[in-house]
């Protein structure tokens, strides 16, 4: 079993996190909450600071649970564990003196391990390994193992196995003040109420309910302990229990030099869960069946072995690239994975890693889906079902604002309504300030090419006609309506919304939020517009009548569609740099020296000038791309196609001045804005597009925002250096039913191979020198692929291979 | 809009339902619970009794609380409605005089209709015309109109409209001394706390929680008044709350001959629901958006227009057949509609229209899915996967009994544990006996049968790959680990297990359950040792090495199971009759005479013979099919392929001679007999098959078994009923990729048309005189599709017609 490893030895210990690390040898918090310190290790060397963050698999089940208006929960913490060496107090930084710790990640088994060696007051040296995973095979399966080695002493040893359900949101320190609870006790239970260790009595459980939404939570441990040669010990019980947290105490005899295995196997449910009788039964039965630690681990790592077979990206010539993508592939699958699909849960922007944004689903998925899309599609189609399932709320919300068809909300949880808040709190100032960034409507731009896209890649007609169809023309009857025509200029023009720039609220001095003619959001809508109109001819006719019957679409509102995909307005500045909205050309230019000589990072210069009295709304500055969004999302020849469409000029060097235009106004305030730029410098300066995707890389793992990381990881960034890959180096795309590829940076990427699953048909690729090749996999069953390289097309069969020429 | 309409006028009152039809003019226990006599009406003429079955759809709702070890779930009764004149009493049997009364179910637009004229002691003549539905557009909705006519009077009109939380289950009578309360109170809830109309502030809701299982159920009600001209009437709302009861009086004035309308709109939502916050807070938000119930009727109906293209099945030869059938469709997406399919939901015996059997999934599945994989595929994988979710279940099952694999319950709810009753009340005796039905392991043939059937109809690769494989294989494998090599016979043997037909259960005088060699059983296992080969040569290679290590599968099992499908032993009389189980041919025969005079019906003979003090297990009589199960499940010349294989004779004759020999030994102790029999009769006695298949037609609607239809319809018959003349007199049967087709019994169904969809493909086929006509409907995206009849093979592609010689 190969592994990959994170790894690091001997760290400068912050106290508190020390303490935990010995007090509470399992808990969580420990690696999913921390941020601390890296320094020489083995295996790997980053500075900066990190979080585990993928290692909070047990908040995936939660996904399960719609947060709701309330923050992504913390489950039940199921990893407190403690020692006690011959009746002394529990093993704690105050009372031991570490002598070595090494603490290791392996990514491509995802699994947690420490050693570490301690001595405590009474000269007693004792090694202790751990290892934990959540399982990938068996979605409800936690599982946590310890190796104790006596190494100079003999006599009795206890461990105190635990779950609490006393947790707390407190990952945010800027959330701090608000209410962090977000669980109530029900009720512990056990199946050892006494002493005696009989068998099939050793479990204990504890469930709770979550405070606003009513969601039951359980989880039920069972732990066991073994001698050598894997025989079970017979230990001594002893169980405490409040109403919100049980642990047992198992004493038994240890001898020097000789390891016992303690094993704490762990079931979680929750009422949202299916196929139950109720979640505290079905943990408590379910527990009662799980085989030992090793057991399940070799399931959890066949399961993994099957993804990576899956999703691997090999870059063997740059092994800092690889490992970082790899990194990348391992947190991306522990938030979203084959268990994920069924469950109503879309894809946090944070993953599930921290709790900053509170798990609430912006945009981000425009980043996340292209990976998945060729890959794990069924991911994607269970995250437009939680958009499809929001359907109604959208067409609510549309209504609600005067408009029509479905407007999807910028941050959405629970049943699907706007959780935007009103006001933000700016730490430069510690003001409350207020908060419009609800006006960024492009949220139903990227909903739209997320599922047009999803498609296209899969060819997934089930999905289109019963669940994708129906929304894309709602999009783009919202889209209709929040537009109006002009009769002035004979175009039609949108007012009053934010483009992605979010330092871009109004314009200066304003009362009203939002900004008029955003560029980013009026080309989208050309395209959506004309989109629509080609999924109407797309559907079988007696399903194209049933949905217009349904949704009440009127021949008027085609028309309306096909006009305006040839005339919305689209403004730019006189030298034809495209404006990012109407007006920004006359905005001030910002004195960037000034800035970044005054406060270093200037990543959050909204928060800086405003804290300062100024506005951000006054300057030609950007947080990210907004009209560079559209040389990202479209090839550039279908950029010019509706750019000509809608009657204006796009030259070759229309991308080259616009991205040098913009991007030196950019702070890349969103860690996103590396991804976005790496990819549209592609084309034209190939040594800064990759300079700019070694940031993105080194985003999350370095921490470049300083500190958001332990905040959560960042899934659009993660996904969207693995899309840099397919979809910006290789320039992947599909036209007519063709899968075309032109790889870029060869050089860089020397030795690339990686599978691809185009409409159903595994395919791998891999690129060496001048040449490119692809494999259909040998699948009896699949259809033909087409592959165009440069302008050659060939068809392939289930077992082609064929190498082109790049 | 068409509509098709059962409906009585005058019927002869029993009691105590008119008195709810008068008290209660909305109570779903009228409609749903009460066995009536019908009479002449205008429309049709249906002897017996009967259920308005369908109409139960509230039920559906809970259709995603999957009942758990309690039993299906009545929701809170939404319908209940008082109306009081001029302040007196509510109007009831026993004060006033009922003029007229006619009650309609419209089955085309699924909607209930009653009309009736009364008149009061104070003369006051008045007519109520009422309409409700539970919407097929929007789930959660269900909606009730009143239309009240003052004919002879002018004055105060008061109506109640309440949500009542303290329903029961006592729908079947033999339960009645078993628990029937389901739901705790939590509590009731209103947005119009005084008599002010506020707008907005006219809904009243309640929210109870299941005992067991704890899933909250909220209802939110909106009662409004409607004047002539549509326009909102001014009404006072007096409220009356309890913990799990909620009324609103509205108070308003009527004038002589001018009809008001008076409109409930209800939400229901669960905690199991999807996109929610949490069950009240949405069903509160949901019920003040909704709009008239005009609008959400045409909605309702315009989604039901939909199913009724996909699903009707035209006979206009026959008008009874064509009303019948069309009852049937009804009654079936009634119970399952594209709105089940992504519950967690099997699909119950007896649908959702009563509480026999408390809701439990059984095998019914297998007469179900064939109609529905041809035009809803959606809803068989939906049902499926609720047994996919139950696949660890199932293994735990196999294990706990010594076996391997998986092991589904023949009883499955909740988490999918064995729910099978232990001891079963006799009626006829009033004791309770041992009920050993749960040997029935012959649903783990079912399941597999479905699966393969369900990848056949619709080549859903996707689903065979995730899901289906793992089950067929899992299945396979207990089925190997049941059976044992007997060396002296060189042949694979089954003991211990029940086949389809329930009276006999052992052996007579035995200690043990169970039978051995079930022929039916053992060729099913054949069947299946074959076709898991098949699926493992279909997955391609990197699914089958994946999922091989996943479930541990060696070569040799493989090897095993080749030789099963070769060498399963089965039983035969001396003359050549396939034997029910081994040593049937030994038992007594029974005086038939003797007990048809004695008892009439004799359809539950086991009940007689035990109450007798004898015992069903020493004769050779069947509740229903067993052998001639083997001859309705494959085509003949499938299974003289499999008896070939296993090195057995079959013959030209042997339908014939097994059907002649089991039938007048069949009770029909289940209505399924009636199918199975009009199927396998269909190829050499086409009149008695046809006579076969009217009493399957009217064994719901004419309560052929003396009761049973008011605990519920019987989905299995219903859908059988179409699958007969699909599959049955059709003859449509999947080779090769090919679907072929061989109408038989032409003369009965002239000018036969229906709709089918094959492998993505929807199709239109016609029978007149001696054509065949088939059309792939102009889809532009669909594959070709073949079809064959009488061995003329045609491929049509979209659009395509092409008319076969029969």
């Amino acid at each position: 079993m190969t592994s990959w490893t994170l790894a690091y030895d001997s760290f400068e210990p912050e106290e508190e996190r020390l303490r935990e690390a010995l007090t509470s040898l399992g808990n969580g918090y420990f690696c999913t909450r921390g941020s601390f310190s890296w320094t020489e290790a083995d295996d790997v060397h980053y500075p900066g600071t990190y979080t585990h963050g993928g290692f909070n698999r047990e908040t995936t089940i939660m996904a399960g649970v719609p947060v709701l208006n309330e923050d992504l929960v913390n489950l039940p913490n199921w990893l407190l564990f403690e020692m006690r060496i011959e009746g002394e107090e529990a093993v704690g930084t105050d009372n031991v003196e570490l002598l070595s710790y090494r603490h290791e990640l392996d990514v491509r088994n995802a699994v947690l391990k420490r050693t570490l060696r301690i001595r405590d007051r009474a000269e007693r040296e004792t090694t202790v390994e751990t290892r934990r995973f959540v399982s990938m095979a068996e979605k409800h399966l936690g599982a946590m193992k310890w190796k104790i080695t006596p190494e100079n002493w003999s006599g009795k040893l206890e461990i105190v196995s635990a779950l609490d359900g006393r947790v707390t949101n407190r990952g945010v320190a800027r959330y701090q003040d608000l209410e962090g609870r977000h669980l109530d006790a029900v009720a512990t239970h056990t199946s050892s109420p006494d002493v005696v260790d009989t068998p099939g009595r050793d479990v204990i459980a504890l469930e709770a309910r979550t405070r606003q939404s009513r969601i039951y939570v359980a989880e039920a441990a069972r732990t066991r302990v073994y001698g050598e040669g894997g025989q079970p010990v017979d230990v001594g019980r002893d169980l405490y229990r409040m109403e919100d947290y049980v642990h047992e105490v198992l004493s038994f005899e240890v001898e020097e030099k000789t390891p016992v295995r303690v094993e704490k196997m762990v079931a979680f449910y929750t009422s949202r869960d299916r196929a139950i009788n109720e979640p505290l039964a079905n943990a408590m039965k379910s527990v009662g069946r799980y085989g030992t630690f090793a057991e399940a681990f070799e399931r959890h790592a066949r399961a993994w072995d099957e993804l990576w077979d899956l999703c691997d990206v090999q870059v063997p010539g740059n092994e800092e690239v690889q490992r970082l993508l790899r990194i990348h592939i391992y947190h991306i699958l522990s938030v979203c994975s084959p268990h994920t699909a069924d469950l109503d849960a879309g894809i946090p922007a944070r993953g599930l890693n921290g709790e900053a944004y509170r798990g609430h689903i912006f945009w981000d998925e425009l980043y996340i889906y292209p990976f998945l899309n060729f890959r794990l599609p069924k991911i994607t189609r269970g995250a437009l079902m939680y958009r499809y399932r929001r359907l109604g709320e959208a067409r609510a919300a549309a209504k609600e604002s005067g408009y029509r068809g479905a407007m999807f909300p910028w941050q959405s949880g629970s049943d699907g309504q706007e959780e935007t808040q009103k006001v933000h709190l700016n730490p430069n100032s510690g003001k409350w300030e207020p908060d419009l960034s609800h006006n960024q409507r492009h949220i139903n731009a990227a909903i739209f090419y997320n599922i047009w896209h999803y498609y296209q890649a899969t060819g997934d007609l089930e999905f289109l006609l019963d669940n994708g169809a129906e929304m894309l023309l709602e999009i783009t009857r919202f889209w209709a309506s929040i537009a109006h025509f002009n009769p002035e200029r004979d175009r039609y023009e949108i007012h009053g919304v934010m483009g992605p720039d979010e330092f871009h609220e109004k314009y200066p001095g304003a009362e009203e939020g939002g900004l008029n003619n955003n560029a980013y959001t009026n080309v989208m809508v050309a395209w959506m517009s004309e989109t629509a109109l080609e999924v109407l001819n797309l559907l079988p006719e007696r399903r194209r009548e049933a949905l217009s019957a349904e949704i009440e679409l009127s021949d008027d509102e085609i028309e309306l569609w096909e006009d305006m995909s040839h005339k919305m307005f689209v403004p730019f500045h006189d030298d034809g740099i495209i404006s990012q909205f109407e007006g920004y050309e006359d905005l001030e230019e910002l004195d960037w020296d000034h800035y970044r000589e005054k406060y270093g990072k200037i990543q959050r210069l909204d928060r800086i000038l405003k804290a300062e009295g100024d506005d951000p709304d006054k300057y030609k500055l950007a947080k990210q791309p907004d009209v560079l969004m559209l040389f990202f999302l479209f090839p550039l020849e279908e950029l010019e196609r509706i750019f000509e469409r809608l009657g204006y000029e796009f030259g070759p060097e229309t991308l080259r001045k616009n991205v040098e235009y913009y991007e030196p106004r950019t702070t890349h305030g969103s860690t996103l804005s590396f991804v976005v730029h790496a990819h549209v410098l592609a084309d034209f300066d190939p040594e800064a597009s990759w300079e700019m995707y070694q940031t993105a890389l080194n985003s999350d793992i370095g921490d470049v925002q300083g500190g958001t990381t332990s905040e959560g990881i960042h899934m659009g960034v993660m996904a969207g250096t693995l899309d840099l890959i397919q979809r910006g180096y290789m320039s992947s795309e599909i036209r007519d039913g063709v899968l075309h590829l032109d790889p870029k940076l060869r050089d860089k990427l020397e030795g690339l191979s990686f599978s691809m699953r185009f409409r159903e048909t595994p395919m791998e690729l891999s690129l060496e020198g001048n040449e490119l090749t692809v494999v259909a996999q040998a699948d009896g069953l699949n259809e033909c692929v087409k592959v165009g390289v440069n302008g050659a097309v060939e068809e392939l069969k289930a077992g082609e291979k064929h190498t082109f020429d790049v």
